[in-house]
C-alpha cells in the first residue's frame, strides 16, 4: 500500500486506508439501514481562505484522479480490518468489490477558488462517495496550501527564477507533491529528484557548504566541482569570506562561471557587492543565485537587488504560514430512497455555530467586468444564467467511475498564470487583505 | 519508488530519490576529485528549538532506519538519471553498487533535545553520508514537529484521551507518519487506518454529519448507527439541535450509550450542559468526546470541562504553529585523505552571520541536578567526564550498514513519558519560553 503518487512505471498500489475509520463504519451501518445506496452528492469547498489571503490555488485534482482510481481494498487490507474487527463480514464484502462508479466534477488544476466554490463534486450512492473523504481531502488540502505560497512567491518574483528545494523540510512524500503544486503556482524547478523522476518537473541543484568542508581549501573544492560538473556549474560562496570566494571561483571557472549561490548574510547588501564584484572581474553573465530562509515577502524587498533566482524551501513546503486549507468535504444532496427516479434534496448541518454550510448541488461561474477582469464568484444551485454559461468553472473529470480528464501538469501551470492573471491586480499584493472578489450565491 | 514507511507485508521499495540533486553531484564532483572516500561525521541538530518551545521531540528514527536500509537504486531509477543528465556515467556506477556500509548512532525516539544536541550522527565516507542527507532531513523535521505537538497536547490533556484524526488536513502519507509521530507523543489512538495497518497504532472512529443527513431524522440515523455498531458506539450530537440530539441517542441506545462527540459551539458551555443532561437521562457512563480545531491551549481551557477525550486535527497534523523543525545536517569532521589511518580533523562553516556551527565529533549526556531532574544538555567533542558516563544519550542505530536498534513503537511512547518527566516541571508550561534546560558545550 503506498502513494499513487509515485507511479511512474510502477505497479500503481492502493489508496484505500489513507482513509479514517468512520467511513468505513458509517458505510457499515449504511449497508444494514438500506440507506447506503440513497443517490448523494459531496461537495469539497472552503469556508474561508487563511487569514489575510486573497485567492486560493487548486493543487492536487490529478493526484485526485489517480487515488479515485486506484482505492481498492486487497486481501491484505481486507485482513487487517477483519482481524482489527473495523467492520461487519457483510461491509468486508462490499469492501471487497469496491471501485467508485460515480461521476466528479471539479474546478481544473491551477485554477483560483475562493470562500464557497465548490472545487470538487463527487456524486454516486451514498457508501462509494463518503469513503473517498479523507484522501481527497489529504491530497487538496495538502497541495492547495503549497501551491497558493508558490503563486504569491512567483508573484513577488516577478519572472526571476524560482527553485523549489524544501524537500528536507516536509515528509519526503509530502516533498514530491509540494514539488508538484510549486510547479503549478509558478516554480520553474526543483531539487527534488522524485518530483523529477514522477512528473518530469525540471531538476537543479548545486553544492553544499559539506562540500566545500570535504576539502582542503575553498579552492580545492571548487576546482573539482569546475572540473565534474563545468564551468556553467553553481558554485557556493558562503563557506569563508564571500569576497574571497567569489574571486577565487572566477578564477577557479574564468568568466563564463554559471552562478554563485549565496546562502547566508544580508542578503540583499551581498548580492549587491557580489555582482559588482562579479562585473569587475569581467564575470557579466555570471547569475546569482540566493537561498535562505525565503518567502513571499523577502522575495520581494530583494526585487531591486541584483538576483537572478531564488531557492525557495521552509516557507514554500510548509504554505508560507498556512500548511493546509481548510476545505471540507460535505454531503449537500441526497435521494430521499434508493429509488433512481426520485430527484435529489438539499440537505445542511444547522446547528448552531459557524459550521453551518449550504445545501444543493451547485454550479459556479467567474463573472468578469467589461474589462473581462473578475468581479465575482457566483455560485448557484438552480438554472445556469445565460450570461454565465461560458464563464462556468467545474470540469467533468470522472464519468461513471472512468477517469476522462488527465492532462499535463504544464497545463495546469499555464492555467495557475491565465487564471491569477484574470483577477484584479489587488490580488498580486503580498499585505493581508480580504478575498479579491466576492461570492455570491444564486 | 515508494515510502519505506508503507512496508508492512508489502515489498519494500527504495528512498534513494527523496533526495536533493544536489547530493549526487557533490558525490560525482568528489569521486572525481578523489575526495568522496574520505573518512566522514555528519550530524544532524538544530540551532534553536521553534520560538516559544521549552524542549523538542526526537521522532522518526525507526522511519530513518527504515529509509536507511532501503536507500538503493534500481535500474528505472538509474535510467531516469542518465537520461536527464544528472550524473556521469562513473557515478553511475557508483550509485548502482550503492549501500550505505557506515555507522550511525542518535538520540533514540522519545527522548527530548535541546539546541545543539546532536539527534543522528552519521560515520561513513563523504559520499556515502552525504546521499542520506536530504531523507533522513525529511523524516526528522517532519516527524520531530508532530510529535513536539502531540507531548504539549498530551501534558494539557492531563491523562484524557487523545484521538488524533488529522488525517484529511496533511498529505496522505504524511498523515501516517503524523499518526506514528502524536502516538510516540502521547496520543491514544488514530482515525487514519493507515496507520493502524502500519504501525498497528489502535484505530477509532466516530460519525459524521454526512451519516445524520443522509437520513430522514436524526433519531433514524443514530438507529442505524446502533444497531449496526452497538450501544457503545459515539454518537454526533451536534448536526441539529444538541439537546434534543442527547435526548434522542439515550432513547436510542440507552443509558449504556458509550459516547457522544460534540464537533462545534461553545465546547466548554456545551460540554457541560451535554454532561448535566446525560446524568439527568441515567446515561452516567456515557463519555463526551470533543472535537472541532483543538490545540493545546483549547485542551488546556477545557480542563475544568467534563470531557473524557479530545479529537484532535489540524493543529497536530501542522505542527501547532510549527509544521517543521529546523535541522540541519552538517559535516563535522572528515579525514585529511583517504588514509584509514589519518585521524578525523574538526571542520566548520565559518562565514559570517547565524548560519556557523561547531565542529567535531560530539557526544552529549542530560546532567542531573541532585533532584533527579535535568539541569543541562552537555555536549563535548573530547572524553566525556565521568560523571556524566552513563547519562549519555547517543545510542548506536546501525554498525557497519547493519541496523541493530530496532524496537516496537510502545517503547519510543514510554521513553518519551520518561524522558519528559525529567524536566523541570517548567516545561510542561505552554507558555512561550526559553528552553527548559540549557544546552552546555565542553
Amino acid at each position: 500500500m503506498n502513494s499513487a503518487d509515485l507511479g511512474r512505471r510502477v505497479g500503481v498500489p492502493s489508496t484505500a486506508l489513507f482513509t479514517d475509520q468512520y467511513e468505513l463504519t458509517m458505510v457499515q451501518a449504511a449497508l444494514k439501514a438500506g440507506t447506503a445506496d440513497r443517490r448523494s452528492v459531496f461537495e469539497a469547498f472552503t469556508r474561508r481562505l487563511p487569514e489575510g489571503r486573497r485567492y486560493g490555488v487548486v493543487a492536487g485534482i490529478g493526484r485526485v484522479l489517480d487515488a479515485v482510481e486506484n482505492f481498492h481494498f486487497d486481501d491484505e487490507m481486507l485482513t487487517f480490518l477483519r482481524e482489527q474487527n473495523v467492520v461487519d463480514g457483510p461491509t468486508l464484502a462490499w469492501l471487497a468489490d469496491y471501485r467508485f462508479s460515480g461521476d466528479i466534477w471539479g474546478y481544473p488544476e491551477g485554477e483560483v477558488y475562493f470562500p464557497g466554490s465548490p472545487i470538487l463534486r463527487v456524486e454516486g450512492s451514498f457508501a462509494e462517495c463518503v469513503l473517498l473523504e479523507t484522501v481527497i481531502l489529504s491530497i487538496l488540502n495538502h497541495d492547495s496550501a503549497i501551491a497558493a505560497a508558490a503563486s504569491r512567491m512567483s508573484a513577488a518574483a516577478g519572472g526571476r527564477g524560482l527553485i523549489e528545494m524544501g524537500a528536507r523540510r516536509t515528509h519526503e512524500l509530502s516533498a514530491v507533491a509540494s514539488a508538484r503544486a510549486a510547479y503549478i503556482g509558478g516554480f520553474d524547478t526543483t531539487s527534488d529528484l522524485a518530483a523529477g523522476f514522477r512528473y518530469n518537473i525540471p531538476t537543479v541543484g548545486t553544492s553544499a557548504h559539506a562540500f566545500t568542508l570535504l576539502h582542503d581549501t575553498e579552492r580545492d573544492a571548487f576546482r573539482a566541482q569546475v572540473d565534474s560538473l563545468g564551468r556553467g556549474t553553481t558554485l557556493l560562496v558562503d563557506t569563508y569570506d564571500v569576497a574571497e570566494a567569489v574571486r577565487t571561483a572566477v578564477e577557479v571557472a574564468g568568466t563564463e562561471l554559471g552562478a554563485v549561490r549565496i546562502d547566508s548574510g544580508d542578503l540583499l547588501l551581498v548580492a549587491h557587492r557580489v555582482r559588482q564584484q562579479l562585473d569587475e572581474l569581467g564575470a557579466t553573465g555570471t547569475k546569482i543565485v540566493v537561498t535562505s530562509d525565503l518567502d513571499e515577502y523577502a522575495i520581494a524587498s530583494l526585487a531591486a537587488a541584483p538576483v537572478d533566482a531564488y531557492g525557495v524551501g521552509t516557507q514554500l513546503v510548509t504554505g508560507s504560514g498556512h500548511p493546509t486549507c481548510s476545505m471540507v468535504y460535505k454531503l449537500v444532496a441526497r435521494a430521499p430512497s434508493t429509488d433512481p427516479a426520485e430527484p435529489l434534496r438539499p440537505v445542511a448541518k444547522k446547528s448552531l455555530g459557524a459550521k453551518t454550510s449550504v445545501g444543493g448541488r451547485k454550479w459556479a461561474a467567474r463573472r468578469l467586468d467589461e474589462n473581462g477582469v473578475a468581479e465575482a464568484e457566483v455560485i448557484g444551485t438552480g438554472p445556469v444564467p445565460a450570461e454565465l454559461a461560458d464563464r462556468q468553472l467545474l470540469a467533468e473529470l470522472v464519468r461513471g467511475g472512468e477517469v476522462i480528464a488527465r492532462e499535463p501538469l504544464d497545463a495546469a501551470r499555464e492555467r495557475h498564470i491565465a487564471a491569477r492573471s484574470g483577477l484584479p491586480m489587488s490580488a498580486m499584493q503580498l499585505s493581508r487583505g480580504e478575498p479579491v472578489i466576492p461570492t455570491e450565491y444564486m
